[in-house]
């Protein structure tokens, strides 16, 4: 028999290949879900008992957290990676992980075909897509919601026809959760002037009392919350459950998508906002101008060709290279303060802080050079402009 | 007699240096001081009477907003340079006009020295000098502060012993004021740790209730505040005027100094921060993928160039040219939402918005391509990855 | 009738469409070829005669070698764009300004289709359909070569079997030439290992007397040879007729193609080769350190874009505009010696050359600045590496 | 005794410092050089000889060919570096190694001062100072040469009137040689147009018969000539001795001094120039795009840094890391034909090579993609520059 992997989401539109792939087609249908932070040990099961329903031979849920956080949540941290100075890339992060996880698994079990219920407009179908063929040329990519094009209506329909009466009541808001961020979709964000409502936000406003957390990273990763040692992963959301209370991290990105249209999406992010911006003070202590300015170039290519499925391509395995190099004195402390719907850095701790009092201090006058230590030094500098200066203002040509 | 041109403040250094370089220098000294944009007509007629007080043969006040704007401030805004991807370069941008407008006053008066009172261990010192240097390498250059190291307290000695009995209390917490921001320094951004005290802030919370304001662009500059055609600065002043009272704009940033050092402030910046984070908001939806990319990479060229004093390399001019050329479309309406102590973007709306709901709408099923187009283009855009995988697995090496 | 615009080069391919189309697809063939500089009248003469043999309905010559350069060559010199540092797209221009101007024919005859003789595997297809799509959408696209897969043979066949009998010999190497340069390929292009023989390459020594050249730059722009003052493109001509003598500026360029995969490719490109090193040359002794940076950077993308068809995105017009604000000060004479199968840069004259002995020259004691002033400037442009070192060599963490 | 370090050469400056520094100063001389490749056992021999001769207390020479490999040569192969695409950094990268081991000399030595016998107008003064400075902040820096000014007369009477009489006739060139090259200065470079005579060039020609050399890569670097095995450091000394017969790399280059003026000097490589282009020809087929367009933007960086001097900046140590982690695959034979006064890359093999013949081929029609798919590509990458022109041909604003 035709042996499929389904990556399956318990949506609608999964739920739709679940049946269709398997009533229709004639597929051995193995669905499988990889959690990268989004689901609870309940909604798994209820995703389980949903795919079962549907008729699929088998259903795994793989947990991929540790491995999310290893393979891209790291870098993008280490990078300061917030597309177009906005978003942490909560989504496309998570797409190549899980076509990872997915493709992995298709291959150890024989699979010959491999099936994803992405449209034919977006991103997602060109990660799943890119990778799946990359590494699995041999498998075969089966993508019914694209190839057909159906209405969300007509597969409930199919489905009721079909004898599955699940609730698909279409929820007014798509919401995509995963450790790293939640996006939120509706039709505001269809629109480009019209912002999400309060109630669309998946955190609402619990806490008012504001309150400084201490975050401790090492080398670059967060290690420590209010002093209490956790995996960086546990530390991820031990903050966002301390933040989550304060509605912080909200905010609407356009982008450009994979195939050149513009994308508008809400999301909400409070511990990977925060986490990148105390990374990023910290950095602004330790590291030298030079680092700062290069980290900047490097983690934005590699936001970019995350963003756009280029994951496998080698410069990424690169980049990484300099990334975790440049993070040796990332360490230390920061502390910030939180408030309803927003944060402030309030200041570092470094055993590696260049702000070294010890050395000359800004503003004040200094010991490790004289007045004319410093006026030679801008005489010199001055050099190529004055005489660029001197011979243009000839006034020849 | 040595005619001599003074940058002149109203603060204790370059009160010390008026009356030093006039009283025992025997120099002529014409105070000179350059309004951009943090000054009231009522303030400048104070600093005049100091000046006078203190013995300077003549005193100008330089109003160089406009100037500012045109020569510096626009540019900033075209490129959304925050420094670091913090600070706007209020004060940095500000000494550049200052010291392109002292030079020309002192060639026009014909004077033979200029002074001002810049220590050695900061920025300061460096804008002026290389300006001074570029456009008049015949005038020389007087820096009593940096070259006498003198304490605070024996300028003031020095001041009262010569009969100038002005108040010199130091402020707690001294401040910069100008169009594109307040800068605020103290004993805590001294430190590494500590953030500034609510009090330190300039503008306090004065208004609580929410309100939308639309900020309308055209061609990268901002021309109108709720719908009242203003010039750019005075649209950023009105905007200022209402954003202010929400304290929103604060940060504290750490940098690297020219000199090598790194150096804390803080900085309250309302209308900068909001008119950039507005101006990238319009730019997101009116610009291409590519002209995001590199306006990206010459906007922070352009802020590290002209924090570094580098502003009359000519590559400055060239970097001009083509941010003035990729501001063709950026023509539309922003609305931002003010609430205490921070802002978002609401949404935008432009004759040039890309994102166009006639062409295909993210995340929908479009009309300009086929599921089988979408495949095309992924087989093809995995290609060079493909034949990496393939080629490198074969273990060889 | 179905009006059609056929791109057309006298090839077998084009000549296999012209046929084909008329005859069995019933269109109305109006074929166009744009000369970049590669045909002489001769040689039109006799495309035009195959053309109308081949039963066209009507054949234009459009002349574009004066807009190829206006277009894109002067900003490949101004940019010293050399792709990958080697090859200076001296096919990838030219097929942009030949899309452009087909395009520009097909909508003032009004013809509702648009041909070409581009297959699927190449970079051409891409430049070409881009192009088209995006300035006429309303047009469509017949492409018979990519469709059908022919063979070399049975596109032969079937024009002999439609009574034309022309010459159709495979050249062993196939030769794309124009004002830029003269592409080569062959089978030894196909391998990695294997130059191409002497006998491969268009132009064959005939000079083996050295001579030194002048050339003369205005604003970037080529404006004289040997002091005989041209037009550029005259100019351009000019050279690569003595300089060709010499069989100067072959090489083998393997780039990336737009698809993805590798492709080698001969070209022969005297006269661009030393127009970009004697250019670049100039640059480097009237430009400063960062307009050199910062022009590398744009230059390299314009090449990057320009090659992969991007032409039309908006930030081409932006980089254009930099790179002709960079040209200001590039006015000056160039000294090149020739020598059989090279070249070398003499020397400049430059009214802006900012090697200025009036000033200080290199190794030699200068008159602008003293030992202290080194010294100091070394002390301060040290003082961040010597904090990072004093900070770090405490061995904590 | 006040115990010092002479960073001694054998030439009229050093040799100065070496008698002034110890007759008329009362340091004991401890004169170091450090081997970089260019001199011979017997010239060590000549050099330390006449050390002696001057009254040091000890001469010590260090052989540092390895060390340099290693620590910087090898990365600007990595890197491809070639200053201002001219350059290979010959002396730059020399003085920064020596700099290293001389300041390690010096603190082993237990010496409180260290001399060198750089002017106040060049780049070594820079890179000597900046790295002394940094990795022995309490050791006092000497420099006669820079401070006293003197005029080469000056110091050959000084000598002479010591009682040394050395042959000081100044060679018409001054030559730096080592591994990574040759540099020459003369006259004619003192001007902008003037270019070296075929005199003044290390190495005339002596060979006139073509031949192809074929250089073996491992992960970048160089590990054979002709089949015959050999360190990287024996490689390149082997390719050295073979090339220099043509007289191969000789150029002349124009840079930005560290000091901000222009420097001209002439220079012959040909190990380093074929190196570097054997090694970029071998990337082109083994690294995918991203990979070249990435290690070109860090490897022009690596090198500007090295040039100023910032070897120990710690961006140096990331960048390395990329580079490094980027030649995985870098491994192959590269061909090249030797020419009297010029070399060609002929071509390359290698298990890694991108160009593989059994997925596509350029120009040919491919296995790996349909013309449908191709189409769906061209038309999606099509889409933003579309969008982009359907919404700004309107004619608004």
């Amino acid at each position: 028999m035709k042996k499929l992997v389904l990556a399956y989401s318990g949506g609608l539109d999964t739920s739709y290949c679940a049946k269709y792939l398997s009533a229709e087609e004639g597929y051995e249908v193995h669905a499988v879900s990889v959690n990268t932070g989004g689901f609870s040990a309940e909604e798994i099961k209820q995703i389980e008992s949903k795919a079962l329903q549907l008729g699929v031979t088998s259903y795994t849920s793989i947990d991929a957290v540790d491995i999310f956080y290893q393979t891209v949540v790291k870098y993008l941290i280490y990078g300061n990676v917030l597309k177009n100075n906005t978003y942490p890339l909560s989504v496309s992060a998570e797409r190549i992980v899980q076509a990872l996880e997915i493709i992995a698994y298709a291959k150890k079990m024989g699979a010959s075909y491999i099936a994803h219920g992405s449209t034919g407009a977006g991103n997602d179908q060109v990660r799943f897509d890119m990778i799946f063929q990359v590494l699995a040329p041999e498998i075969e990519i089966i993508t019914p919601i694209r190839d057909k094009k159906l209405a969300r209506q007509e597969e409930i329909d199919y489905l009721q026809a079909q004898g599955i009466h699940l609730e698909w009541a279409k929820a007014k808001y798509s919401i995509n959760k995963g450790l790293w961020g939640t996006s939120v979709g509706g039709e505001e964000t269809l629109t480009s002037h019209l912002t999400l409502p309060e109630e669309a936000w998946p955190s609402q406003l619990e806490e008012t009392t504001p309150q400084q957390v201490k975050l401790s990273f090492h080398k670059g990763e967060l290690i420590a919350v209010n002093d209490e040692e956790l995996t960086s992963v546990a530390a991820i959301e031990k903050l966002q459950s301390i933040a989550s209370k304060y509605a912080i991290g909200r905010d609407i990105h356009i982008g450009d998508t994979i195939i050149g249209i513009k994308g508008r999406v809400g999301f909400e992010a409070a511990a990977p906002i925060i986490t990148i911006k105390a990374h990023h003070a910290l950095e602004k202590h330790v590291l030298t101008k030079w680092q700062q300015q290069h980290k900047d170039y490097l983690g934005n290519w590699y936001g970019m060709l995350l963003h756009e499925g280029q994951y496998l391509d080698e410069v990424m395995r690169n980049i990484e290279a300099f990334l975790t190099d440049s993070q040796k004195n990332v360490t230390g402390d920061v502390w910030v303060s939180l408030h309803p719907y927003r944060f402030a850095i309030d200041g570092i701790s470094s055993p590696h802080d260049l702000m070294n009092a010890h050395f000359g201090s800004y503003g004040e006058m200094n010991k490790g050079w004289t007045a004319d230590d410093a006026k030679g030094f801008i005489k010199i500098v001055s050099n190529s402009t004055k005489i660029h200066q001197a011979v243009n203002t000839k006034d020849h040509d």
